[in-house]
């Protein structure tokens, strides 16, 4: 069965897409440590990131990079996080979390519930960052 | 003046060195949420990550995915978590953190202290996995 992010990749589920190139994807992440918590994924479904052949791992970081530079030109913060977890959906993924401290970054925080409007306009502001 | 990070690359001040390149270095946190967590940086001193040109961003990422599949092989865990943070040591750097739960990854945990003996026999470990 397809991973909820394949799911999102080929559209069979909505996401508020930031950036999107032929390999890559990034998105919010609905359950939200802090506003501006986007998730960055290989289209190509492989459950642990470690196991992408290094050409792949580098361009998904590369991507990423681009992506974490809207994420902290869109979002008032000190730094931009980032973190692999992969403790959670199988398909490999990238946090990158706006902080303005470093506890925003543990994962046992609650997470946020934002209206689709919230989400919409946090959206439009990173993808046109 | 140069930053911790810049002083153990130089030899000025000892670490627990696990894998080395010409660009790249990862030694063992002495500050470790968990046994086996590693930083990995570039030799170059940066402060924010993101800043590096996109090929050197790559590149070590790259390095850090070769350390994490030492780590991963070397330490018991269910998974090697990923993370940048940059709110402390002005000289980027990525945690390479071994875990059993989602948990571990909390920077807000109380760190471990390790006899010097421990610290090497986890060195060896993880260089030679």
């Amino acid at each position: 069965m397809s991973s909820i992010f394949t799911k999102i990749v080929n559209g069979e589920i909505p996401a508020y897409k930031v950036m999107e190139d032929e390999k890559h994807l990034a998105f919010l992440d609905v359950m939200p440590l802090v506003e501006g918590h986007t998730l960055v994924i290989p289209k190509k479904e492989v459950d642990l990131i470690f196991d992408l052949e290094s050409e792949e791992f580098k361009d998904l970081f590369g991507f990423a990079q681009r992506v974490a530079k809207k994420v902290g030109a869109a979002i008032s913060c000190k730094r931009v996080g980032l973190s692999v977890v992969g403790l959670e959906v199988p398909h490999a993924h990238i946090h990158l979390i706006p902080l303005q401290q470093i506890h925003d970054m543990d994962f046992s925080n609650d997470r946020l519930k934002l209206s689709p409007e919230a989400y919409q306009k946090i959206q439009e502001k990173i993808a046109n960052a």
